[in-house]
């Protein structure tokens, strides 16, 4: 098993990645136990991921109240109802301000769960058993917690770090081939942001990432989750240097946006959206063509999108993404926020992109 | 005017007192201008505050982009639907994470004001107007913001410090007088919990209080702001010390659930609530039976109530309050937690009260 410490203000949190760690009861229990404060835990699953996970899960926690909330799947979940629906919950099972919840799931399952954690009698604290590898590289760290708005994704949320996140590489074997593909849009993500060398990792080590290698796996874990537990230590509230982890997030939640939740999954949209952000810093940051080329390989090679398709076209229209880019929240005082790269590894936040470039970019998209 | 600074770890905001601070439209222009980060502010207030208020605080910020959501009065608003209400009118009035709230309004606009400004896209600013004595001398101060649920008061909730708290002590003379006398009993708390000198103060000053004299209004809130930042700066997140300000609470919370929210106002069952909780401390921290007795006189002459009346004695029954106290977001691994004084500015936190001694007191009250 290997451990990483999460360093923020005030705080630390571990992440443990392991093999087969939900298989390990006593392990399992060990850990669970160690960062659960009070005698009541709540677990917060959906009905894909209870019927493999839960009973293991449960009986680790023996000895403790613990009371089960099952969502049904998907991100259409991820809003203010079944966020009520999660504290009706706890307050009829009568869990109090020392109780723990566990989030076991994606990153709805945790970004939701962390919420109602962030805002139960003012804030409670959470676990995070991410099993899917979106959540695992992405949504299980940095403490960002949220649902989602009709008018927008991750509207409604708040900044709320776990106490411990436990990531099985094994729980990606029972993974859907298309949400194991989208996760690794994130891990891409990575290479472009802050790390040529990680870029070219993946370039290299694509076949056994597709066969899901339990080795391969862990160390793109490991290092995807240091690499964002290095930015988000710097910038915990998103004031700074954070927003770069949103690079291909613009364009991707303006495509999410306009197509409905549910029809791109989220990490394929960002994997268009990151295409779009590349070619858009062609033109403003001196990124070199090659270089996009080599993103739209790699996505490709993985199982990704790299354009809408003709259906989708039809609704992502320009002067929609234009509209719909304006509500995103990485708007400030009305200037679209940009990250763009200007090589592998390197890239910048800008808010001076003349609308006419990025409708042009779109155009060519 | 008269200014406090709050001490928070890594904050700091200031509280202002004057009296007719709203009605000096270049001060107040001042004020605020300096504490709004962008161009966007939005207002929340209700329907009995707008029309006395509002207009002078738009005035006050020319040339912004300001949009008024203004709610319904009472208590019974503060709930989840009017807090998604609130997120609907942000998000259709196309708020960025650079706006700035404005709670204009007593506890319950503040509350789910900052609630909101908590969790709107993951917190935004906010600025605090507090029309009533109970915001100025307590919900204004500290950074609790909640709704209710049907479970209990305050289920929900966020820790978010506002940039700046602006008290004007004009305000209080339209406020009803039973509004007023229940922000009294919050006052009259600070003296029991930290301050003998201070009670003995209210005591002497009890007629210029009824008055609504400007000067005694402006020491006693400035007063209260000072023990209650005290208080808050060394415990923020309410781990140990700050449970104090909770004195009264829970039997007071208790009463205003079982008799319905809106009932009695939440300083009147926090006046019952702190005779009960001196009583309590006659058993089992030594308090003097004159003390209660002071305590009981001072409510009294504050034109507060001081037991229940034979209404609400058909529903708080003793084994009513010994239930819903349960649920109580001060209870510790379902040992319920009191706060008792052993004199006049001395309290502690106690969580080995057997029930039974509980249910004596309730008993006789």
């Amino acid at each position: 098993m290997q451990q990483l410490m999460v360093e923020i203000p005030q705080r630390q949190y571990p992440i443990f990645v392991a093999d087969g760690l939900l298989a390990d009861t006593q392990q399992l229990r060990r850990i669970l136990q160690q960062y659960i404060p009070g005698r009541q835990v709540a677990i917060v699953t959906n009905d894909v991921v209870a019927p493999i996970y839960l009973d293991v899960v449960v009986a680790a926690l023996d000895g403790l109240q613990v009371d089960v909330m099952q969502m049904a799947d998907g991100e259409a979940e991820k809003n203010l109802q079944v966020y009520q629906q999660t504290m009706d919950f706890l307050l009829n099972a009568r869990h109090n301000r020392s109780t723990c919840l566990l989030a076991l799931g994606g990153g709805v399952v945790g970004d939701l769960c962390g919420f109602v954690a962030a805002t139960f009698q003012r804030g409670v604290d959470f676990i995070q058993i991410p099993t899917t590898l979106l959540a695992q590289v992405d949504s299980s760290v940095g403490g960002k917690t949220a649902v989602n708005h009709p008018q927008g994704k991750n509207m409604i949320g708040a900044f709320h770090q776990p106490v411990a996140v436990l990531a099985d590489t094994a729980t990606l074997a029972t993974l859907p081939a298309r949400e194991y593909a989208a996760g690794l849009a994130e891990v891409v993500k990575y290479g472009v942001i802050e790390d040529a060398d990680f870029f070219e990792f993946l370039e290299q080590h694509s076949e056994e990432l597709l066969a899901k290698d339990g080795a391969v796996l862990s160390e793109v874990i490991l290092r995807c989750c240091t690499i964002k537990a290095d930015v988000v230590s710097a910038d915990e509230r998103e004031r700074g240097k954070r927003a770069i982890l949103n690079y291909g997030h613009t364009f991707g939640h303006g495509i999410e946006k306009l197509c409905g939740y549910g029809q791109w999954l989220h990490g394929e949209a960002v994997a268009i959206g990151m295409v779009m952000a590349a070619q858009l810093s062609t033109q403003v940051a001196g990124l070199e063509e090659s270089v996009v080329r080599r993103l739209i390989a790699l996505l490709t090679r993985l199982g990704l999108p790299t354009e809408l398709d003709r259906a989708s076209r039809q609704v992502v229209t320009v002067d929609a993404m234009m509209d719909v880019m304006g509500l995103d929240k990485k708007v400030v005082d009305g200037r679209l926020r940009f990250i763009v790269a200007s090589e592998l590894g390197q890239v910048q936040v800008r808010d001076d992109i003349e609308a006419g470039i990025v409708r042009d970019v779109l155009n060519r998209c």
